[in-house]
Protein backbone atom coordinates (compact mmCIF):
# COMPACT_ATOMS: atom_id res chain seq x y z
CA UNK A 1 0.00 0.00 0.00
CA UNK A 2 2.86 2.20 0.96
CA UNK A 3 4.68 1.47 -2.79
CA UNK A 4 1.03 2.87 -4.13
CA UNK A 5 0.35 5.86 -2.21
CA UNK A 6 4.51 7.07 -3.15
CA UNK A 7 3.70 6.01 -6.64
CA UNK A 8 0.09 8.34 -6.62
CA UNK A 9 1.76 11.18 -5.00
CA UNK A 10 4.76 11.02 -7.39
CA UNK A 11 2.79 10.58 -10.78
CA UNK A 12 0.26 13.82 -9.16
CA UNK A 13 3.70 15.52 -9.06
CA UNK A 14 4.93 14.91 -12.82
CA UNK A 15 1.49 15.35 -14.08
CA UNK A 16 1.55 19.10 -12.10
CA UNK A 17 4.79 19.60 -13.33
CA UNK A 18 3.62 18.69 -17.16
CA UNK A 19 0.74 20.93 -16.51
CA UNK A 20 2.94 23.99 -15.14
CA UNK A 21 4.99 23.48 -18.32
CA UNK A 22 2.17 23.32 -20.97
CA UNK A 23 0.75 26.35 -19.38
CA UNK A 24 3.94 28.40 -19.69
CA UNK A 25 4.33 27.85 -23.55
CA UNK A 26 0.89 28.50 -24.31
CA UNK A 27 1.16 32.21 -22.10
CA UNK A 28 4.57 32.70 -24.02
CA UNK A 29 2.88 31.72 -27.29
CA UNK A 30 -0.02 34.41 -26.83
CA UNK A 31 2.06 37.31 -25.84
CA UNK A 32 3.66 36.77 -28.89
CA UNK A 33 0.64 36.96 -31.15
CA UNK A 34 -0.15 40.29 -29.16
CA UNK A 35 2.77 41.75 -29.78
CA UNK A 36 3.07 41.31 -33.18
CA UNK A 37 -0.38 42.32 -33.70
CA UNK A 38 0.42 45.71 -31.87
CA UNK A 39 3.72 46.13 -32.95
CA UNK A 40 4.62 46.45 -36.49
CA UNK A 41 8.39 46.12 -38.21
CA UNK A 42 9.94 49.95 -37.07
CA UNK A 43 12.36 50.28 -39.75
CA UNK A 44 13.01 54.28 -38.58
CA UNK A 45 12.78 56.00 -35.13
CA UNK A 46 8.87 56.56 -34.58
CA UNK A 47 9.66 60.22 -34.07
CA UNK A 48 7.16 63.07 -32.62
CA UNK A 49 3.71 62.67 -33.35
CA UNK A 50 2.22 64.95 -36.59
CA UNK A 51 0.53 68.05 -35.96
CA UNK A 52 -3.04 68.06 -35.92
CA UNK A 53 -3.50 70.35 -38.19
CA UNK A 54 -2.26 67.67 -40.85
CA UNK A 55 -3.33 64.51 -39.86
CA UNK A 56 -5.89 62.73 -37.74
CA UNK A 57 -5.62 60.22 -34.75
CA UNK A 58 -1.63 59.31 -33.95
CA UNK A 59 0.53 59.75 -36.83
CA UNK A 60 4.32 59.79 -36.70
CA UNK A 61 6.22 61.22 -39.67
CA UNK A 62 9.93 61.15 -40.02
CA UNK A 63 11.79 62.97 -42.71
CA UNK A 64 14.54 60.74 -44.21
CA UNK A 65 15.79 63.16 -47.21
CA UNK A 66 15.33 66.83 -47.36
CA UNK A 67 14.65 68.80 -50.42
CA UNK A 68 17.77 69.68 -52.55
CA UNK A 69 18.78 70.95 -55.82
CA UNK A 70 20.65 68.33 -56.66
CA UNK A 71 18.46 65.23 -56.14
CA UNK A 72 15.03 67.17 -56.50
CA UNK A 73 13.39 64.61 -53.90
CA UNK A 74 12.19 64.55 -50.40
CA UNK A 75 11.61 61.07 -48.59
CA UNK A 76 10.24 60.03 -45.01
CA UNK A 77 8.19 57.70 -43.55
CA UNK A 78 5.13 57.38 -41.57
CA UNK A 79 3.98 55.09 -39.06
CA UNK A 80 0.07 55.40 -38.65
CA UNK A 81 -1.76 54.02 -35.73
CA UNK A 82 -4.92 52.17 -36.19
CA UNK A 83 -7.44 54.85 -37.65
CA UNK A 84 -5.26 57.38 -38.07
CA UNK A 85 -4.74 59.46 -41.62
CA UNK A 86 -3.43 62.34 -43.26
CA UNK A 87 -6.01 65.24 -44.22
CA UNK A 88 -6.78 65.52 -47.90
CA UNK A 89 -3.72 67.05 -49.64
CA UNK A 90 -2.12 67.38 -53.36
CA UNK A 91 1.66 67.39 -54.32
CA UNK A 92 2.85 69.71 -57.37
CA UNK A 93 4.86 66.35 -58.77
CA UNK A 94 2.65 63.47 -57.53
CA UNK A 95 4.05 61.35 -54.63
CA UNK A 96 4.70 57.70 -54.12
CA UNK A 97 3.74 55.51 -51.54
CA UNK A 98 6.15 52.18 -50.35
CA UNK A 99 4.08 50.47 -47.53
CA UNK A 100 6.60 48.41 -45.30
CA UNK A 101 4.18 46.77 -42.94
CA UNK A 102 0.40 46.83 -41.52
CA UNK A 103 -2.77 47.90 -43.51
CA UNK A 104 -4.18 50.89 -44.95
CA UNK A 105 -6.06 52.62 -46.85
CA UNK A 106 -5.58 55.16 -49.80
CA UNK A 107 -7.70 57.40 -51.75
CA UNK A 108 -7.53 59.55 -54.39
CA UNK A 109 -10.75 61.92 -54.98
CA UNK A 110 -13.45 60.44 -56.56
CA UNK A 111 -12.50 57.14 -56.76
CA UNK A 112 -12.95 54.17 -54.40
CA UNK A 113 -10.76 53.93 -51.13
CA UNK A 114 -7.76 51.26 -52.34
CA UNK A 115 -6.35 49.15 -49.14
CA UNK A 116 -2.91 49.03 -49.24
CA UNK A 117 -0.37 46.59 -47.35
CA UNK A 118 3.43 45.03 -46.75
CA UNK A 119 4.62 45.32 -50.41
CA UNK A 120 2.28 47.35 -51.97
CA UNK A 121 3.55 50.76 -54.21
CA UNK A 122 0.95 53.16 -55.17
CA UNK A 123 1.41 56.01 -57.02
CA UNK A 124 -0.45 59.37 -57.10
CA UNK A 125 -0.35 61.66 -60.02
CA UNK A 126 0.64 65.63 -59.85
CA UNK A 127 -2.27 68.39 -58.45
CA UNK A 128 -4.36 65.52 -57.44
CA UNK A 129 -5.98 65.50 -53.81
CA UNK A 130 -5.65 61.91 -51.95
CA UNK A 131 -5.25 60.79 -48.53
CA UNK A 132 -3.46 58.28 -46.52
CA UNK A 133 -3.43 56.44 -43.32
CA UNK A 134 -4.26 53.18 -41.15
CA UNK A 135 -7.06 50.98 -41.40
CA UNK A 136 -9.64 50.90 -38.79
CA UNK A 137 -7.72 47.85 -37.18
CA UNK A 138 -4.01 47.60 -38.23
CA UNK A 139 -1.42 50.44 -38.29
CA UNK A 140 0.60 51.38 -41.31
CA UNK A 141 4.05 51.75 -41.95
CA UNK A 142 4.92 53.86 -45.18
CA UNK A 143 7.42 55.11 -47.40
CA UNK A 144 6.67 57.94 -49.51
CA UNK A 145 9.10 60.01 -52.10
CA UNK A 146 8.41 63.27 -53.97
CA UNK A 147 10.04 64.11 -56.82
CA UNK A 148 10.76 67.32 -58.86
CA UNK A 149 10.55 69.05 -55.37
CA UNK A 150 11.74 72.14 -57.18
CA UNK A 151 8.15 72.33 -58.40
CA UNK A 152 6.98 72.58 -54.41
CA UNK A 153 6.66 69.49 -51.79
CA UNK A 154 2.79 69.70 -50.64
CA UNK A 155 -0.25 71.43 -50.11
CA UNK A 156 -2.63 70.72 -47.32
CA UNK A 157 -5.97 70.72 -47.45
CA UNK A 158 -9.12 69.93 -44.97
CA UNK A 159 -9.23 66.80 -42.47
CA UNK A 160 -10.92 63.44 -44.26
CA UNK A 161 -13.97 63.13 -41.94
CA UNK A 162 -14.85 59.79 -40.32
CA UNK A 163 -17.80 59.23 -42.90
CA UNK A 164 -15.15 59.82 -46.00
CA UNK A 165 -12.26 57.17 -43.99
CA UNK A 166 -15.26 54.71 -43.24
CA UNK A 167 -16.68 54.26 -46.27
CA UNK A 168 -15.06 51.36 -47.96
CA UNK A 169 -16.48 49.65 -50.96
CA UNK B 1 13.71 -0.81 0.44
CA UNK B 2 10.78 -1.32 -2.08
CA UNK B 3 9.17 1.97 -1.32
CA UNK B 4 13.06 3.62 -1.94
CA UNK B 5 13.23 1.64 -5.37
CA UNK B 6 10.13 3.11 -6.55
CA UNK B 7 11.19 7.01 -5.39
CA UNK B 8 14.36 6.62 -7.00
CA UNK B 9 13.20 5.13 -10.18
CA UNK B 10 10.37 7.94 -10.17
CA UNK B 11 12.94 10.67 -9.26
CA UNK B 12 15.18 9.10 -12.08
CA UNK B 13 11.94 9.69 -14.43
CA UNK B 14 11.25 13.49 -13.59
CA UNK B 15 14.84 14.40 -13.99
CA UNK B 16 14.95 12.89 -17.28
CA UNK B 17 11.67 14.37 -18.10
CA UNK B 18 12.70 17.79 -16.68
CA UNK B 19 16.03 17.28 -18.90
CA UNK B 20 14.05 16.36 -22.29
CA UNK B 21 11.99 19.54 -21.62
CA UNK B 22 14.87 21.74 -20.97
CA UNK B 23 17.26 20.23 -23.88
CA UNK B 24 13.49 21.06 -26.34
CA UNK B 25 13.92 24.26 -25.28
CA UNK B 26 17.35 25.70 -26.01
CA UNK B 27 16.94 23.64 -29.84
CA UNK B 28 13.73 25.75 -30.37
CA UNK B 29 16.00 28.63 -29.08
CA UNK B 30 18.78 28.16 -31.22
CA UNK B 31 16.46 27.01 -34.07
CA UNK B 32 15.11 30.64 -33.56
CA UNK B 33 18.08 32.96 -34.06
CA UNK B 34 19.70 30.72 -36.90
CA UNK B 35 16.38 31.86 -39.06
CA UNK B 36 16.94 35.23 -37.61
CA UNK B 37 20.58 35.53 -38.93
CA UNK B 38 19.24 33.94 -42.11
CA UNK B 39 16.23 35.72 -43.16
CA UNK B 40 15.69 39.20 -43.39
CA UNK B 41 12.56 40.95 -42.90
CA UNK B 42 11.45 40.25 -46.66
CA UNK B 43 9.17 43.32 -47.34
CA UNK B 44 8.90 42.71 -51.38
CA UNK B 45 9.07 39.33 -53.55
CA UNK B 46 12.87 38.13 -54.14
CA UNK B 47 12.50 37.28 -57.34
CA UNK B 48 15.36 36.38 -59.91
CA UNK B 49 18.57 36.01 -58.96
CA UNK B 50 20.83 39.69 -61.13
CA UNK B 51 22.91 39.36 -63.97
CA UNK B 52 26.71 38.56 -63.03
CA UNK B 53 26.75 41.19 -65.52
CA UNK B 54 26.04 43.76 -63.16
CA UNK B 55 26.54 41.63 -60.00
CA UNK B 56 28.80 39.49 -58.09
CA UNK B 57 27.30 36.69 -55.69
CA UNK B 58 23.40 36.21 -55.32
CA UNK B 59 21.53 39.73 -55.52
CA UNK B 60 18.06 39.93 -56.34
CA UNK B 61 16.93 42.93 -57.84
CA UNK B 62 13.17 43.79 -57.81
CA UNK B 63 11.69 46.63 -59.57
CA UNK B 64 8.69 48.87 -57.76
CA UNK B 65 8.31 51.83 -60.25
CA UNK B 66 9.46 51.79 -63.58
CA UNK B 67 10.44 55.45 -65.51
CA UNK B 68 7.49 57.46 -66.55
CA UNK B 69 7.22 60.89 -68.29
CA UNK B 70 5.06 62.00 -65.13
CA UNK B 71 7.23 61.10 -61.67
CA UNK B 72 10.33 60.65 -63.47
CA UNK B 73 12.13 58.25 -60.69
CA UNK B 74 12.31 54.77 -60.28
CA UNK B 75 12.17 52.78 -57.24
CA UNK B 76 13.37 49.24 -56.35
CA UNK B 77 14.40 46.95 -53.82
CA UNK B 78 17.62 44.46 -53.81
CA UNK B 79 17.87 41.67 -51.59
CA UNK B 80 22.01 41.08 -51.43
CA UNK B 81 23.11 37.73 -49.76
CA UNK B 82 26.07 38.30 -47.45
CA UNK B 83 29.33 38.85 -50.25
CA UNK B 84 26.88 39.53 -52.56
CA UNK B 85 27.49 43.23 -54.15
CA UNK B 86 26.56 45.43 -57.14
CA UNK B 87 29.23 46.30 -59.96
CA UNK B 88 30.76 49.83 -59.86
CA UNK B 89 28.10 52.23 -61.73
CA UNK B 90 26.91 55.62 -62.00
CA UNK B 91 24.20 57.40 -62.14
CA UNK B 92 23.22 60.39 -63.95
CA UNK B 93 20.91 62.35 -61.17
CA UNK B 94 22.44 60.32 -58.53
CA UNK B 95 20.78 57.55 -56.29
CA UNK B 96 19.22 57.54 -52.49
CA UNK B 97 19.62 54.31 -50.61
CA UNK B 98 16.86 53.43 -47.47
CA UNK B 99 18.03 49.98 -45.94
CA UNK B 100 15.39 47.85 -44.44
CA UNK B 101 17.00 45.01 -42.84
CA UNK B 102 20.37 43.58 -42.45
CA UNK B 103 24.06 45.23 -42.82
CA UNK B 104 25.92 46.26 -45.80
CA UNK B 105 28.73 48.31 -47.51
CA UNK B 106 28.59 51.33 -49.81
CA UNK B 107 31.44 52.80 -51.56
CA UNK B 108 31.60 56.53 -53.46
CA UNK B 109 35.26 55.98 -55.17
CA UNK B 110 38.13 58.02 -53.60
CA UNK B 111 36.29 57.32 -49.97
CA UNK B 112 36.42 54.56 -47.49
CA UNK B 113 33.64 51.85 -47.20
CA UNK B 114 30.59 53.04 -45.20
CA UNK B 115 29.15 50.48 -43.25
CA UNK B 116 25.11 51.19 -44.01
CA UNK B 117 22.55 48.71 -41.90
CA UNK B 118 18.79 48.85 -41.20
CA UNK B 119 17.16 52.34 -41.39
CA UNK B 120 20.17 53.90 -43.02
CA UNK B 121 19.67 56.39 -45.83
CA UNK B 122 22.52 57.48 -48.09
CA UNK B 123 22.57 60.05 -50.75
CA UNK B 124 25.00 59.24 -54.04
CA UNK B 125 25.31 62.66 -55.89
CA UNK B 126 24.85 62.40 -60.29
CA UNK B 127 27.97 60.91 -62.47
CA UNK B 128 29.77 59.64 -59.30
CA UNK B 129 31.33 55.68 -59.21
CA UNK B 130 29.85 54.05 -56.57
CA UNK B 131 29.02 50.54 -55.34
CA UNK B 132 26.71 48.49 -52.50
CA UNK B 133 25.84 45.31 -51.34
CA UNK B 134 25.81 43.04 -47.99
CA UNK B 135 28.37 42.54 -45.75
CA UNK B 136 30.59 39.39 -45.40
CA UNK B 137 28.50 37.80 -42.88
CA UNK B 138 25.09 39.37 -43.06
CA UNK B 139 22.97 40.16 -45.59
CA UNK B 140 20.76 43.56 -47.16
CA UNK B 141 17.65 44.60 -48.13
CA UNK B 142 18.06 47.58 -49.68
CA UNK B 143 15.49 50.52 -50.92
CA UNK B 144 16.95 51.92 -54.14
CA UNK B 145 15.18 55.54 -55.33
CA UNK B 146 16.54 56.81 -58.87
CA UNK B 147 15.55 60.86 -59.52
CA UNK B 148 14.99 62.44 -63.04
CA UNK B 149 15.14 59.09 -65.23
CA UNK B 150 15.18 61.95 -68.05
CA UNK B 151 18.83 62.08 -67.38
CA UNK B 152 18.92 58.52 -67.70
CA UNK B 153 19.15 55.75 -64.93
CA UNK B 154 22.39 53.84 -64.47
CA UNK B 155 25.49 53.14 -66.67
CA UNK B 156 27.29 49.92 -65.22
CA UNK B 157 30.84 49.48 -64.97
CA UNK B 158 33.49 46.69 -64.00
CA UNK B 159 33.04 44.45 -60.84
CA UNK B 160 33.85 45.19 -57.21
CA UNK B 161 37.21 42.95 -56.60
CA UNK B 162 37.51 40.59 -53.70
CA UNK B 163 40.31 43.52 -52.81
CA UNK B 164 38.44 46.37 -52.86
CA UNK B 165 35.48 44.95 -51.28
CA UNK B 166 37.08 43.67 -48.49
CA UNK B 167 39.12 47.01 -48.04
CA UNK B 168 37.10 47.76 -44.59
CA UNK B 169 39.07 50.59 -42.45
Amino acid sequence: MLEMKILAIVTVTVLLFMGQSCNTKTEAKQENMKTNENELNAIFPKGEKGSEEWFTGNAYPTSLVEADSILTTVAGNVYFEPGARSNWHTHPSGQILIITDGIGYHQIEGQPIEIIKKGDVVKCPPNVRHWHGASHDVGLQQLYVIPNTEKGIVAWKEAVTDEEYSNLK
